[in-house]
């Protein structure tokens, strides 16, 4: 079976540079992918038998408010590889261009699925278990309800059980330590609709994690409310970067430390891999009746190629068929979007 | 001028084995220091000319209940150690017992200055500038208002010019990318708040900043509400424990891998210096009519002597002075308790 991707082939800080090295290199690895490659001259000079090119004359920039995209770019490369999927002519589309405009584009044009009332985030990070953990929202919605988190809980089962094979994935609640004075009103809400969903059988609710437990790998998924899940995130990256940056300061003081860098060169590098980000890179954007995914903006070609097999893997095993059934079956549970849906008699009593 | 601080010799995880080598080696470090040292037999068995022991018949542990430290251990030697400093027999208490109930005594016994609502709790977390970010709230307070937000930023400035000798510190408010959604309501309006705080010269406001300019240095304090930045303290420590052990697993891997690590020892340890945790240890209860430290519950006597140290420092350069000073200045824009507050005019437009 065929699975087609369209790649907004402009996004991102590089563009073109880095995007069609990647889709070279994908479709040379992916023997059953078709792409559809979004954007101007530069790209319909890419060619390859199973590329095709899709014009578009504008490019939404990286600091381009999401009104420009939405409204005025009306013919943007991020724009015309969403219309693609809504379209039916692709199953998912990528782009590695500004989150705020992506986000608002694919819920403009591809709505949010029935029983869902935001999109969300949802990006995997390495853990201590040499797996991944998926942690939702990670910026899209801040100031979430109980009933949102419940929501991510549910498409972030649907994401881990499309990607990794896994049917029953783990849900932990991000919230703070034990002995501090245990979360807000909201969070506490949220533990009580996640117990009923897995009383329901609809979730594998964990319970509650902290923040340590997103690299432990305590739970497959992790669900916290954007601003939350943001900084969390931009936090770690930041932490990361300083200890990489220690790592090599250390190495590289002095002609002895430099040459102990040479001994353990193999070392540092199997290091490198195991903590390398660019592996992780590839956040899908949830709740939508479409499949889209966001890369980092400043990937490599590296990076973008693992965005596109992200998809690729998200799209050939059914994910918005998974996110549809789960959301069937939290049905009781939900009570989001739209007015048919039935009235949510388990949450009346909170 | 002596400086006497309290010690909670019996709380934390390893109780006096930790605390009274800690003392010592503080005492010895600290000639103009004198000690409190709050417990029982185990404690009073420990001499030193310039230490004193007080006696307390019971411990809080660590998983107490706040009721429990707050109603039932009234002669707690967290409690008896807080109860020093309202007393006036010494500058400030340190303990590393339970969070929980450390905050709650020292609230209880201690009071909130005039103009702060809540007590907050203020760590500093390492930089790549080789410096330190002192972030507050960790976990104090979940659910804030701007007016929190503001209040954690008069106190942190006043630690930071306190334990650094910079006057004018600089603040940064905790917020998400630039691409999204740009913070939620109260983020926005603390905003409002901290730029008029800047305009009146109360504080050196920065802006916003992200989660990763907390390892950057971009600020010298970053303002946060209690879960956010709980979450962002744990994650921080669970990313940090998971690159320590990935390090660890690549270096011992096989006999070459362990000769390298042989070599490169120097080099990795000196790493690790930079990195450890213990040397940031001792957390400031900021806000209340008294100091307070906290150390980490499983702190060694390192750890423990750097909180002892940080304690310290704070009292001989009259933290709580610089508290008052601050708050008195910030006034107008402060609406926090007691009732004899001043109209916050500046505010009402909000």
């Amino acid at each position: 079976m065929t699975t087609i991707l369209a790649v907004d082939a402009m996004g991102g800080d590089h563009g073109p540079r880095v995007t069609l090295p990647a889709c070279r290199r994908f479709l040379e690895t992916h023997p059953e992918a078709r792409l559809l490659l979004v954007g101007g001259d530069e790209v319909r000079a890419f060619h390859h038998p199973r590329a095709e090119h899709v014009p578009a004359t504008e490019v939404v920039a990286m600091d381009d408010p999401v009104e420009v995209a939405l409204r005025r770019k009306k013919d943007s490369s991020m724009r015309v590889a969403i219309q693609q999927v809504k379209d039916g002519r692709a199953q998912a589309a990528v782009s590695a261009g500004n989150t705020g405009a992506l986000m608002a584009l694919a819920r403009y044009l591809l709505k949010t699925v029935d029983g869902i009332d935001r999109p969300a985030i949802a990006s995997p990070l390495p853990n201590a278990k040499g797996g991944a953990t998926t942690v939702l929202d990670l910026g899209a919605n801040v100031d979430c309800t109980e009933q949102h988190l419940l929501q991510f809980a549910v498409l972030g089962s649907a994401l881990v059980s499309a990607l990794k094979d896994q049917d029953n994935p783990s849900v932990g609640l991000l919230n703070i330590g034990e002995e501090m004075i245990k979360g807000n009103e909201v969070i506490k809400r949220a533990g009580e609709l996640l117990r009923a969903a897995a009383a329901a059988g609809d979730l594998n609710f964990h319970g509650n994690v902290e923040g340590n437990d997103i690299f432990k790998g305590t739970t497959d998924i992790v669900v916290c409310d954007g601003f939350v899940g943001n900084v969390a995130l931009k936090t770690s990256e930041g932490l990361a970067s300083m200890i990489g940056g220690f790592l090599r300061e250390e190495f590289s003081r002095n002609p002895l430390t430099k040459l102990a860098a040479l001994v353990g060169l193999p070392v540092l590098n199997a290091f490198k891999n195991r903590v390398d980000y660019r592996r992780y890179n590839g956040a899908a954007l949830l709740g939508l009746r479409g499949l889209v995914f966001k890369s980092h903006g400043s990937a490599d070609d590296f990076a973008f190629g693992q965005a596109l097999a992200r998809a690729y893997d998200a799209a050939r095993n059914n994910l918005l068929d998974r996110v549809q059934a789960r959301i069937a079956h939290a049905r009781p549970l939900l009570t989001g979007s739209p007015a048919d849906a039935p009235p949510a008699e388990a949450v009346a009593s909170e």
